[in-house]
């Protein structure tokens, strides 16, 4: 009963990064579609969603067969809690790749408005914060955690300047208004994937540490804010 | 033990509907502080930020508790996963009432755009959704969670109908850009709780008849699409 048990986490966790790893894979592609205009990188985005959201289900009972079939000790159990709150947010962080690609079929159909690094940027960061949350959280590794934290800062700082900059190119040229209005709007699905990532690290503090880092001790978070998603 | 159990039970979902309903104060204030332009509403958004955010980390203990100690029958077991996720939607779409008084702030300080009457009709199906979604999962209303899927289409069509006309704003007068940017962000916030009330009426149902209408049986959820949220 006992490795069954095990076996059956283990399962879970492989489960949970296998999912990572599609959604990695999801923004970059979905990215691509954007920065390098390559249509050919927007079907394979909706293709991996379906498998997302049947993993998500499928991950969803696997944490409630654990609980009802072994009754896990208070610590196992706090993981197979954190792990239905990451499955959550590991589905919505895909979904923002597929936000990001309804976007792109948009701008692939009309005149590039400029080259804008900042975006590839902001891809790199947030699939790194994904990948590394995951990673902490399968790992029960609280360091990784909070140094997942921390990058969501960078991020944010990234959006605004976007928003800046595209703020002024719609009040300069009112023809690019549409374009620039896109582009944006992918610079916050990108910083979304980037709270959601946050939201995962958050939940592994809680389930290693029992320490709920999401809305006070913030000096412990050191210098992120959570929940202010602007 | 069975009594403890359900009085328990019970104070979870008393638990859950006063978050509700503070998010539903929040959401009206917020949305007031921008259509009547009251500064005075602004405060308390925050001040109900604290207690929500408290909430949420007393109800997932409650959640971890009632599993831990009661074993509870499968049924059960799935009700309070399900309260889990509907405590993370809620704290979130709380969030969302948070970013529309951070945009409020901003609109404060300079002269109105324009009346939107789009924005207080979104307002009030944003809240009515909020309200709907929780009593139809406390009840395990699957009725009502199903009316609460069928109200997000109008509030994807009130979305994008704020976001094309404040696109042609934006378009005909480039010193209105930074303001109907934020309102056209507003707009993005309302419908996000939307899909957050979306998500706490599918978990209901998911709940009450062990079926999973989030990525599939479309026919089943009539007529909603449940994960686009451009």
């Amino acid at each position: 009963m006992e490795r069954h048990f095990d076996e059956q986490l283990q399962g879970l966790k492989s489960h949970l990064m296998k999912m990572s790893a599609l959604a990695e894979v999801m923004i970059a592609d979905a990215v691509k579609s954007v920065v390098e205009r390559d249509a050919a990188a927007v079907a394979p985005v909706y293709e991996r969603e379906e498998l997302v959201n049947h993993m998500q289900i499928e991950i969803d009972e696997i944490c409630l067969t654990l609980i009802a079939l072994h009754q896990p000790a208070a610590s196992d159990l706090r993981f197979i809690m954190g792990a239905v709150k990451t499955n959550s947010d590991l589905e919505r962080l895909a979904d923002e790749a597929v936000n990001i690609v309804q976007k792109a079929e948009h701008l692939l159909k009309v005149p590039q408005l400029k080259p804008f690094e900042v975006i590839p940027e902001m891809a790199t960061i947030a699939r790194g914060m994904v990948r590394d949350s995951l990673r902490a959280f399968v790992n029960r590794n609280v360091d990784l955690a909070r140094e997942v934290l921390l990058r969501d800062d960078r991020l944010d700082d990234l959006k605004a300047k976007m928003s800046e900059v595209l703020t002024a190119y719609m009040t300069q040229d009112p023809a690019a208004v549409p374009c620039a209005l896109d582009l944006l709007l992918i610079s916050r699905f990108l910083e979304r994937i980037g709270d959601h990532a946050t939201n995962i690290a958050e939940v592994t503090i809680f389930v290693v540490e029992g320490l709920d880092v999401r809305h006070h001790a913030d000096q412990q978070r050191l210098t992120h804010r959570p929940h202010a998603h602007v």
